[in-house]
């Protein structure tokens, strides 16, 4: 007898199937006793008598029963199998679990975020935060099919990375075969270079960040979802593509997750026609105006600007999201292209939603010479970009492109309060997996 | 004007259109010039004059011309663009490149493998290095289509591990604040405890190997294709989702890199109806048999005996992959299924094709506390298996899985003799991006 998915029992009712998965909730009315069972693709009901007596949650179970219709008034409308149950004739145990720390059968979790990490091998399997990691999981393959229907080459970026290009101090160094090498802060210098073979290319790829501090919006390790594309005539064609694909993740999230969206109590960003772009000194004035704030020499949008302006953006312009571009050039990367116009200021942008920074992009420089000269300027060493600057040295068309991180992605189209929620295994200054203070250290091999 | 891309200009015949790309070659025949241009669509010949005397290869340029049908004797049937040329009207220089230090204009490369990636940035632009890369994005993408299309969730596995559970030597130790983390060796163990979350997970992944040695099949990081699965029969359900994937491996690249395949002097290997499954010791007997080499005691099959059994496989049963089962227990991993009717031996296999492995797999344990005695007994600690062994002890189905390297077999199936040139960008003892011997290390921050 072949297995049959608990999604399917509804179209077998009167037959017998053989059903596996966990014990999801137990409901012991005397004589007769309900469970529910769950695999991946729902939960039943389950009815029997003193047979089920001994299950707990989270056991492992094969059970042979007959589908039949629910009498009406027990008819649960909220649960897809919610007219079926199933009559049990027969069970197997296939695996036994330990007393449950904390019930998983409610609807939300409610814990702190420390005991859902702690715990995470089993407050994985809550339907709430299954549903965060089914919704990343389309967010990554929607972001790759839209950029493969534009030409895009899908590359495997590098992650052992040999020198600390962009600064010391938030890069994690490995030991390498009795030298130094470090986690790559991002494919960056990769996709540039990626650009001089397959002209538009993009990486789910894996960044690192040795921020030594403990914030609700930074991992230790994230994905990466970068984009590079060369021929450009304009910035604004990057924007398009940024554009392009956030659409993309709002009609493919609806289409494909609405059940995992309905768990979360949020709505996906409006955003119009088209989302609003503006100069980061035009956002200044205008912030200005509304709130009397003066932040109009400041370098950089602050914490309450950016909210700011996204109310404007909605008010205004009827978007959730807003493009703000032109940053001052020295708060950009060496790389970042300057306006010609204004060479103070970039040919760069970052999407804003909610009061926070979604993805970051611009043109780059693509002429080697300023390159070089960019890098010397800032203190660095042109050795450290060889492999890069070869990329320059041997003809690189105008080019730019954008990141976003997955997990931040996740965190806000979900609504959620910390980016660990987003992260199956977050990484930070005080965990990985478990909490480091709990980590002896081990002792060496020879004793 | 709009930029026309080349591999649409045999539909334009006539008409003026505007190209960029990078200058592929150039043949002076004085008042006549010819370049051929590229892009990412392919390439085409522009006919000029003087104003394209000082182009120079890998340039890059925008081309206003008219598509015009080359006369009858100059059709180049190689090249889907052969019958129809670009009558220069207009040339815009977008950027120049360095004299180039080898020509990339052949139909091969022929360099040392060195050289090969001392100039990655440009030798990457070779059509036949190309083509890997190509080959293996599609591997990847047909990997994560086949197990979608069989109710597999894709996860994010992480990188950054707290504790050296598989042994130290072969692992790059991280500073990760003050403490020691690790870069992980598999996506193993994650893997296995999302089983418990979505019953059938697959993971394109990043694993690291810090091997001393410098061999054509071992590289220092390396993109994992990681598969595991629940509620699973037996093991031989895992080695027939291993053989969908190869099928569509095969299906995928015939039809989507005719091609890139058709650069490389090799054919996708000959399966049959069904890739032959034999236990080890078996094979060792045929072996034995076939050669009179008697390693029929061995623990494991030797390089010779892979090479012979592949041998057989194709001249007994018309395959050129092979199942080898039943590896000795002592030989696998911790987690691995004992055979019930002989517990020396486990319910583990690899496959195995012109002499080397391809994937690795088998059933696990899932009995949480086999799997702590098995952790004892090999002397390693409880506590390094934490949040591992938790997703056993809240209930874990039968299950099992595999792995492949994705650069190992896109080397396999090009037939190509160095793993690294199936990887982007090769880390290996002597190289991450450039010779390490090459670097100097960098003066501290303070002078």
């Amino acid at each position: 007898m072949t297995r049959t998915l608990i999604k399917e029992t509804p179209e077998k009712i009167g037959e017998e199937v053989l059903l596996r998965g966990w014990i999801n909730r137990c409901r012991d009315h005397g004589k007769i006793i309900f469970v529910d069972l769950r695999d991946r693709t729902g939960i039943i009901q389950v009815v029997g008598g003193q047979e089920l007596k001994d299950l707990r949650p989270e056991w492992v179970a094969e059970i042979k029963g007959q589908v039949n219709l629910r009498p009406e008034k027990m008819i649960n409308p909220d649960l897809p199998t919610g007219k079926v149950e199933l009559e049990l004739k027969e069970i197997k145990i296939l695996a036994k679990a330990e007393p449950l720390p904390f019930d998983i059968g409610t609807e939300d979790l409610n814990l702190e975020l420390p005991t859902l990490l702690d715990f995470r091998g089993l407050t994985l399997r809550h339907p709430k935060v299954k549903a965060i990691f089914k919704v990343q999981e389309e967010i990554i393959d929607s972001f790759c099919r839209t950029l493969k229907s534009q030409g895009f080459t899908e590359f495997q970026a590098p992650t052992i990375v040999p020198t600390a290009t962009e600064g010391g101090s938030e890069i994690f160094p490995i030991k390498y075969f009795g030298k130094t090498a470090y986690l790559g802060q991002s494919p960056q210098l990769y996709k540039q270079i990626m650009v001089g073979v397959y002209e538009r290319v993009f990486s789910v790829a894996r960044a690192y960040r040795a921020e030594p501090s403990v914030t609700t919006r930074h991992l230790c390790e994230y994905i990466s979802l970068d984009a590079e594309m060369g021929f450009i005539e304009s910035y604004e064609e990057i924007m398009e593509t940024v554009e392009s694909v956030f659409k993309n993740f709002f009609i493919d999230l609806k289409e494909k997750c609405p059940d995992e969206l309905a768990l979360f109590k949020t709505s996906l960003p409006k955003v119009g026609e088209k989302i609003p772009r503006i100069k980061m000194r035009e956002a200044q004035e205008i912030i200005f105006q509304r709130t009397g704030r003066d932040n109009r020499r400041e370098p950089d949008l602050m914490p309450d600007d950016e909210k700011e302006i996204c109310k404007w953006a909605e008010e205004e312009r009827g978007s959730e999201l807003v493009f703000v571009t032109h940053f001052p050039t020295k708060k950009r990367p060496f790389y970042t292209y300057p306006d010609p116009e204004d060479p103070d200021y970039t040919l760069s942008f970052d999407l804003i939603g909610k009061g926070l920074e979604w993805v970051t992009g611009g043109q780059r420089i693509n002429d080697p010479e300023k390159l070089k000269e960019n890098i010397i300027s800032r203190g660095n060493r042109l050795e450290d970009f060889k492999l890069y600057l070869q990329a320059f040295d041997y003809g690189m068309p105008p080019e730019g492109g954008f990141a976003l991180g997955a997990e931040r992605i996740t965190m806000m189209l979900l609504g959620l309060s910390n980016v660990r929620q987003a992260s199956l295994f977050p990484r930070d200054m005080e965990r990985i997996d478990f909490r480091l203070s709990d980590l002896k250290e081990k002792k060496p091999a020879k004793q």
